[in-house]
């Protein structure tokens, strides 16, 4: 191969590469909504830096244009939870596969406290009070704990609390959330 | 059986089928949220009126209290299919099982026109543009179409039309919906 064809062949490379991130991009971020019926099974998924997670989002704000609802499917590895965290919009789960537990602290004291337990399993669905201190945790050894889990007002802005006795005050806001983090356009400033 | 025992007796059944028609009614219609975690297999299913439609409210508003978000669970038989309608709400669908032909009119023109034709399968998932007039249709011979539905501002407010070519302001206004029917206290007149 001469010297001219080397370097058209690392441009053609390079220009392919160029190609595939900006295509990756677009399919992470842009709206995709254009087919109105989507194959779930081909949508992007992710542990968005969380291990045991993989995260696909069915029908969002952010991707989708969705303004009053959102629809996450979510799997958990045996292990794996949420944080503990609290939102001011409705969120109602579907278990499809496995079991877990679900932690649910209070909203009237000054800090979560002891959670109550509610055993979650295989055509259960629960919603979380809103404001209410939460945690989703699949304490299986072997199997995974899938759910469809519904939000209203999205995208969802989340309070974490590093633990159970964090004042409701000091939980921290995580907004944009995981799964918004690279498809949010934050506002500009107005000066 | 003397006279005064076999009216104890049927005092007794009178009073046996009053509290179970007051236990049916009640938990058609009370709130069922005193549970937090439901399991989706014991809920009440009906067909509502609507021949080989199975309808489940998986959590709702006059049911368990939402106000934001609503959730179906709805197994159509082969061939039957929703009415025509539109709703100024959001409405997404996670198809679970079976296949089918979402058929979806113009809000833009005077009458919904003749319906765009899109193929509906497990595993996929689609959301109708608010206000556009719809419909879902198991057109297959054999098999149920299964699916998931989530809706915004409950309880669900629907304008039916007869036919495709049915004026938008001629579609009528069914509310309280099928499964809302039962459960729904209208609010008192105020003079």
């Amino acid at each position: 191969m001469g010297a001219l064809s080397r370097a058209a062949h690392a441009l053609s490379f390079l220009l392919l590469s160029l190609l595939s991130i900006t295509a990756d991009a677009s399919s992470l971020c842009s709206k995709q909504g254009s087919s109105l019926v989507r194959n779930i099974s081909e949508a992007t998924q992710s542990d968005f830096g969380r291990g045991g997670l993989a995260h696909i989002t069915v029908a969002g704000a952010l991707l989708h244009g969705m303004k009053e609802v959102e629809i996450w499917l979510q799997t958990f590895a045996p292990g794996t939870r949420t944080p503990i965290h609290r939102h001011s919009c409705e969120e109602v789960f579907v278990v499809l596969k496995g079991k877990g537990t679900l932690l649910l602290g209070s909203s009237s004291m000054k800090q979560p406290g002891t959670p109550q337990e509610f055993g979650i399993y295989a055509n259960s669905t629960f919603s979380i009070p809103v404001n209410d201190p939460h945690q989703v945790w699949n304490r299986d050894e072997h199997e995974d704990l899938q759910m469809l889990v519904v939000i209203s007002r999205p995208p969802v802005k989340a309070f974490i609390y590093d633990d159970w006795n964090v004042p409701h005050t000091a939980a921290k806001l995580k907004f944009p959330y995981y799964w918004d983090e690279e498809c949010y356009n934050a506002p500009k400033d107005e000066l």
